[in-house]
């Protein structure tokens, strides 16, 4: 069966909201800096605010792969649950407009969209505090044969476990896609993400999961390393592929009895990392998508995340496949 | 009495969602170029439905005025009409955030929040399409002397006399404001919308109004003169105070037999020209507000402009009072 969706993600749809803060103000709310901290609504409410002035666009970290994926002219789709509000419609355009295919509709019921609030501090840090809201709806009756589809790749992140059917959600993704053809890649998503749900993230590994994409603190902590280099070390004969991104020390993949190491590009000035891991991992994974020989994957996934990190906001912009 | 409040703004309250777009965008959905162009609900959702990501923020000319006034420092307060909605949240919370005392409550009935599609073509021109929404409803009712309260200034925008009240609403707080003691400032918005009310304008320029915004666009159709030239030689023994802006050209300031004439200031970039009015109208009025001397407040209102310019987006950054 022809794959005409090369790339299927399922994960937290996310509107991000963003401002610029000092230190001061991550202490004085207690988030821990640099991290995603999960927020409830009453939280939510209280640092929106005390926050400035914000400019809101559409995020999420899987779902900003997948429009980098369909920005570079990919065929993909997703499958994330949003309320049928302004944030929801909003979220759903930006999507949509790149040629992603949506494959739920917006729920009249539940919980607001997800925001995230993310906080940028002049070292160009974000530390994100995420209320979940109708992400937390996403349920295992929303994954099946119809809305999955066959695409080439199902790509999941760590974060869906985070929600209450996220653990047998995805498992039934996994199951579904197998069952099909298509391959399973996992986005490790954050360091306390691996922490919180390590015993599953190696089950599911284990067990149907093709692809991993980490940075080196998650895949440090989901194999329990003392290092990168012990980490790298220990999956020295894996059948699984590991994309590890490590930010100005470059990338390595490994996997299969490969091994490409690939250097960071130097910017003037680093503006904001947000979605830095996800603009690599769409151009890894539409390198991937065509065939191309894994240092080429990791060279536009490079590509793709030096653009991110100069700009303000976490998706990147058309055209990028024409400076390649 | 003093006027804790230095600067109240009566405008519409609208959410600005931005992309770029290529000329033929522009020309495919037949919007005028560099205008505002005011749409229905059904063009909104066309036009939403066909354009590329965007990126939400807070905006509406004199809303923009009002909340870099207050960036500045100054004190200041508003008036305008958001639904009870998310885009409403959002506009509230970014005026709110740099301390704008927000006079009206969201309305729980009605339409949604204004949004205007704010399309920026190559060139850094940007071309409006506003639907107006939850605007319209503001009415003479919502213009008290509670809400209007003493300022020291009261701002009005041209494009209040798009919607259904709000010739009524403008001439009674004019009236209100004058009763206190306030001065009343009015900016024309753009030249279409001095062409759709130039009588009303008129009117109300003779019978209350300080002080005029206008750029070169909006004085000549104003004046229904030939030229820039004609329409200052016009004004040449007025009593108004007339803030002229000429974009590259720079501004002129004249009335009361003052005649002020400040360069602009070369930048190396014009990334998107959203707001560089109003920027300039913020740092102008920030230093009358203060007293100072006519050229000094022309040269914060271009340092306000200047930085605008250089963005993407209307809105003056905290700080900007430092670099002056």
């Amino acid at each position: 069966m022809p794959h005409t969706t090369q790339i299927l993600g399922i994960s937290n749809a996310i509107v991000d909201i963003l401002a610029h803060v000092d230190d001061a103000f991550i202490d004085g709310i207690g988030a821990t800096k640099g991290a995603m901290n999960l927020i409830d609504e009453e939280r939510a409410r209280t640092i929106y605010d005390s926050m400035g002035p914000a400019t809101e666009m559409s995020g999420g970290s899987v779902a900003n792969t997948v429009a980098g994926f369909a920005n570079l002219g990919g065929n993909a789709a997703y499958i994330g649950h949003v309320h049928a509000d302004q944030l929801g419609e909003i979220f759903n355009h930006d999507m949509r407009s790149l040629g992603v295919d949506i494959r739920l509709e917006p729920s009249a019921e539940g919980s607001p969209t997800a925001r995230s609030y993310i906080l940028i501090t002049p070292d160009a840090q974000r530390t994100m505090n995420t209320y979940l809201g109708s992400c937390t709806e996403l349920g295992v009756d929303d994954v099946t044969p119809e809305t999955v589809g066959t695409p080439r790749l199902v790509l999941l992140e760590g974060y869906v476990w985070d929600i209450a059917e996220g653990p047998a959600l995805t498992r039934q993704a996994i199951d579904i896609a197998r069952a099909s053809g298509a391959r399973v890649a996992l986005s490790l998503s954050d360091r306390y993400c691996v922490q919180r749900h390590r015993a599953e993230f190696t089950a599911a590994i284990r067990d149907g999961v093709d692809i991993v994409i980490a940075d080196e603190n998650e895949i440090v902590d989901l194999l329990e390393a003392d290092s990168f280099d012990a980490a790298v070390a220990a999956l020295d004969t894996t059948d699984t592929l590991y994309v590890l991104t490590r930010s100005e020390k470059g990338s390595v993949i490994l996997g299969n009895g490969e091994h490409v190491v690939h250097p960071a590009t130097r910017v003037e000035e680093v503006v904001d990392t947000t979605g830095a891991g996800d603009a690599y991992s769409a151009g890894f994974l539409y390198g991937w998508a065509q065939n191309w020989p894994l240092a080429e994957c990791a060279k536009l996934g490079t590509h793709c995340a030096t653009q991110v990190i100069q700009q303000v906001g976490a998706r990147i912009e058309p055209g990028l496949l024409d400076s390649f």
